[in-house]
C-alpha cells in the first residue's frame, strides 16, 4: 500500500531526529566538557539550531500533509506516529514566536541570577525576576488552555504528561496526604532504635566512577552505547543510540553518585532500549516524563534498593572502598532506606519524598491559575512544609522556594511526574510479582533479568506506541493505581 | 556608509559558523568520546548537518548578493571577506550535493573498515573500498578543475593551500630531492657516535597528563578557552572560542605524546587568536593548511626542539618522572633531534620527514591525474622509499601506503602542506631573528613571549586578510622560501 505523504512526514522526522542528535551532544558537552569561554559562542550555536529545528516543526506545509496523511492506508504504529506528530505539531505551534523568544530571556535571567541568589537566600531580588517568568507562564497556561480545552494548569503539565489532569492528581495526591504523615511517623518510630554503621571517607573518586560504572554492567547498561561523565547537575542525556548519562562526586560521601548513577541508569536503559526500527519517528520517543521516571525510580528504588539486589552491590563497594561493617549488606540496606524529613528535595528519601511533590504541586497550581501571587509562596510553604513533614522552614528561603531550578525555568507542571513516576514503578513491580511469584528470590539470587526483560517487553520497546492509559493497562491490567506504591512502602517500610 | 547586502551575507555566514561549531564538537565527540555502537547514528547526523551546510553555502541567492556587495562602499577588511565569501562559494558550488553525499558515505566507510585493515595488513580488502573513494576523489577533481582552470591535483590541493601549484611545488620539492638524501647521510654519521641515554619507562598515565597540560601553559595555551583529552589519532578540533586538543598516550613512552601535544598546542594558539572581531566570517579563518601546519611545526620544532627551550622543558620531565640522566636538557635535547630514516611519517624526524611527503606527492598526484590505479600503489612506494630513505618496505602494507588516514578519507592535495608548513616555519623564525637578534638568548632565558608576539602579529591575528604570498611577504618580506629549511636543518644538524 502506498503512503507517500506519510513518507514524506516521516522523511521531516528523520531529519528532525538527525539535527536534534547534534544539539543533545553540543547539550551534553556543554555540561560536561565546555570550558568557561567557550558559553557565549555555544549558546549561540545552541540557539541557532532550536531556531532551525522550530521552523522545521512549525513549516506550514505541516498540517495539509498530515490532513493527507491521515487518508492513506496507515498500519497501526504508523497511525500511531501520525497521532504523535500531530501532537509535536500542535505543541510548537501553539505559541507564537515572540512569546517563546520572551520567555526564553525571562527564564534565563532568572535562572543565572537564581543561581548566585539560593545561596544568599535573596528571595526579594528573585522575585523581581521571577514575576515576570510567571506573567509569559500564564500567558503560555491561557494560550495552551484555549488550544486544547484543558485547564490553564492542565495545559502546562500535558506538555510531560499528556492524558494526566489535576482532577486525577488531587483524588491521587489527595490520598497520599491521609496516610502519608502517620506512616512516616512509624517508620522513624520504628528506625529510632536501628543501629547503622556509618561510611567512613574518604572515597577516592577514581575508585567511586569505578565502583558507578560497575553498578551500571550490574544493571546492564550498555558501554557500547553510552558513556558514565561528571557534571554539576547529573542528568541523562545524549541520544537512544549513545546514551550520555553524568553524575558528581564528593570525596567524602560515596552513597549519593553512587544511588544517583543507579537512577539515572533507568533513564539510560530507557532509551538504549526504544525500539530501533523507529528511531527517530516520534512513535520511538519515551512515553512522558513520569514514564521516565518509572524507570530511573524502577532502577534506584524498587530495585536498586530492593534487599536482594543489595546483597549483590555490598560486595562491589566493598571492593572499592576495602572491607567496613557499613558495606554489610544488611547495614547498606539500612543506609538505603532511612527515612528522615528534611528540607531539600533532592536529598529526600523515598517515604517522604511525596510530601515534596505534593506541596509544589499545591503551590504551583493556583499560582497558574492566578488564585495566588508570588508574594503569597513562602507562607504556604511554611505551612506546608509544617503540615506534611513537620519542618520550620520560616525565612530559610534558600531551602524553601529557591532551593529548585524549575520554577527560574518555567518548568510548570513538572514536579507531578517524579512521584507519578514513583507510583508507576511500584505498580510495574506489583505487576512484575503477579507474573513471576518468585520475583524477590530472583533477585536475591542475583537474576536481574527477569525485571529487565519485564520492562523491556512492557515499557522500553513500547515507547510512544500506546496512550500512558493504554500502556500502563497492557502492561500491568489497569491505569494508575498509587494504591501500589502505599503497599511497596509498607512491604519495605513496615504499615 | 550602508552596506546593507554585505551585512545580510556577513549573517548569513555567522549562521553557517553557528551550526559549524556543533558540527565541530560532534566531530571531536566523535574522536574522543564517542562509544562503537554511536557510529551510525552519528555518521547519520554529521551528513545531514553536512547537507544543510552545503545546501546554505549553495545557496543559489548568493552570487547575485555578492554581485550587488561587490558595488556596496566596503572597507578593505570587509572587501576581504567579500573575497573569501566568494572563495567558498566557488568551492561549495563546483559539487553536486549528491557527490557531497556520496564521497561521505566512501569515506566514512573506507576509514572505519581501514580502522582493521591496517593492522590486519589487508591491502586487497582496504582497495575494494579505496577505489570508490578514488573515483570520487577524481570527479571532485575534475570538477574543481572545470570551474578553477587549475590542473585536477592543484584544484584539489587548492582546497587547503590556496595559491599553491604543483608547478611551483616541483621546483620546491625537486630541490629538497637534490640535497636531504646527502644531508641525512652526513647527520647519520655525525650522530653514530654520539652517547644518548633513553628515558625507561613505564610513564604513568596520568603524570603523562599532567607533564603535556604543564607544557601547554609553558606555551600559553588557553585552558579557560580549550581542553586537552585523548583520541586515537591526535588532532586539533572544536572551534576557535573553544579548541579541542588531543594526544593519545603509550605507557612505555613518553616523549611523542609530550612533543604531539606541543605540536597541536601551535595549531591551538592560531585558533585562540584568530581575531575575535571577525569571528563567524571567513576573513577570520585560519589562512590555509600549510600555515597552520607553519604554527604546530613552530611550536614542536622552530621552538620545542631549540636547545634553549628544551632547557625548561628539562625540568618539568625530571619534576613528572623522577631525575633520571635522560632527562638532562643537552641528553633531551639530543633526543629530540635523533636523525634516523624509519617507515612511519608521524614518528618521523625533522629532517628525514619531508621525504615521506615528497613520496606520497609523487603518488597521489599521478594517481588524481588517471596516470596510475590504486594496485600501483605499493610498487611505486617502494622504489621511492629504497630511493628516499633507503629501506625495504616490500609487502609491509601497514607500514606502507595503508599507514595514514588521509587516503581513505579522500584529503588528496594535502600531505604536501605538511612540508610546506615546515618550511614557512623555519622562515618565520629567520624573519624573528632578523628582528630580534638576541632570539636564541632570549628562549634560552625562558622569554618565549617575543615568539608568540611575533606569531601572533604576524600570523595568527592576520587569518585570511591577505593571500598566502601576501601575509608571507608582510610577515617575512618574501614569499616561500626554501632556503630558510634548509638552513634551520644545517644549523641545528650540521651542514
Amino acid at each position: 500500500m502506498r503512503t507517500p505523504t506519510y513518507d514524506e512526514l516521516a522523511s521531516t522526522w528523520t531529519r528532525l531526529h538527525h539535527l536534534s542528535h547534534l544539539q543533545s551532544i553540543a547539550g551534553w558537552d556543554q555540561a560536561a566538557n565546555m570550558p568557561p569561554k567557550g558559553v557565549e559562542a555555544r549558546a549561540s550555536a545552541m540557539a541557532e539550531m532550536a531556531a532551525l529545528l522550530h521552523r522545521m516543526r512549525t513549516d506550514p506545509r505541516l498540517p495539509d500533509q498530515m490532513a493527507r496523511a491521515e487518508q492513506e492506508p496507515l498500519s497501526e504504529p504508523q497511525r500511531a506516529n501520525l497521532r504523535e506528530m500531530q501532537r509535536e505539531w500542535r505543541q510548537s505551534n501553539a505559541l507564537p514566536e515572540s512569546l517563546v523568544q520572551r520567555q526564553q530571556l525571562a527564564t534565563s535571567r532568572c535562572e543565572h541570577a537564581w543561581r548566585k541568589q539560593r545561596p544568599a537566600n535573596d528571595w526579594r531580588g528573585f522575585l523581581d525576576n521571577f514575576r515576570e517568568v510567571l506573567a509569559l507562564g500564564r500567558e503560555e497556561a491561557t494560550l495552551l488552555s484555549a488550544q486544547s480545552g484543558l485547564s490553564r494548569y492542565d495545559a502546562l503539565m500535558d506538555r510531560y504528561e499528556p492524558g494526566m489532569t489535576s482532577a486525577r492528581l488531587d483524588v491521587v495526591f489527595g490520598e497520599v496526604r491521609q496516610w502519608l504523615p502517620g506512616l512516616i511517623r512509624r517508620v522513624m518510630a520504628r528506625q529510632a532504635d536501628e543501629k547503622v554503621v556509618q561510611p567512613a571517607g574518604p572515597f577516592p573518586l577514581e575508585r567511586q566512577r569505578a565502583l558507578c560504572e560497575q553498578a551500571m554492567r550490574l544493571l546492564g547498561f550498555d558501554f557500547e552505547a553510552g558513556r558514565l561523565d561528571v557534571s554539576a547537575h547529573p542528568f541523562c542525556g545524549g541520544v537512544p543510540e549513545d546514551v550520555r548519562m553524568t553524575t558528581r562526586f564528593r570525596e567524602d560521601e560515596f552513597l549519593g553518585s553512587l544511588m544517583g548513577t543507579v537512577h539515572e541508569t533507568g533513564h539510560g536503559r530507557y532509551e538504549q532500549n526504544l525500539p530501533r526500527d523507529w528511531l527517530g519517528q516520534p512513535l520511538a520517543n519515551a512515553r512522558s516524563m513520569a514514564l521516565h521516571e518509572s524507570q530511573s525510580l524502577s532502577f534506584e528504588m524498587q530495585l536498586g534498593s530492593h534487599p536482594g539486589f543489595v546483597r549483590h552491590l555490598a560486595p562491589l563497594v566493598a571492593a572499592a572502598f576495602g572491607p567496613h561493617p557499613a558495606y554489610e549488606p544488611a547495614n547498606l540496606h539500612r543506609l538505603l532506606t532511612r527515612v528522615k524529613p528534611g528540607l531539600i528535595r533532592v536529598d529526600a528519601d523515598e517515604v517522604t519524598y511525596p510530601a515534596h511533590i505534593i506541596l509544589r504541586y499545591e503551590i504551583e497550581r493556583p499560582l497558574i491559575e492566578g488564585d495566588i501571587e508570588p508574594e503569597d509562596i513562602p507562607a504556604l510553604w511554611d505551612a506546608k512544609m509544617s503540615e506534611l513533614l513537620g519542618l520550620d522552614t520560616r525565612g530559610n528561603f534558600k531551602d524553601g522556594p529557591l532551593q529548585d531550578v524549575h520554577w527560574p525555568e518555567a518548568l510548570f507542571g513538572y514536579f507531578p511526574c517524579y512521584s507519578l513516576g514513583a507510583m508507576y514503578a511500584a505498580q510495574w513491580f506489583a505487576a512484575m510479582r503477579r507474573a513471576m511469584p518468585d520475583l524477590d528470590a530472583r533477585i536475591a539470587g542475583g537474576d536481574f533479568a527477569a525485571v529487565f526483560d519485564w520492562l523491556r517487553e512492557n515499557i522500553w520497546t513500547q515507547a510512544s506506541r500506546w496512550s500512558t492509559d493504554d500502556l500502563a493497562r497492557r502492561a500491568s491490567g489497569e491505569v494508575l493505581n498509587p494504591a501500589h506504591f502505599r503497599a511497596h512502602l509498607e512491604a519495605r517500610y513496615g504499615g
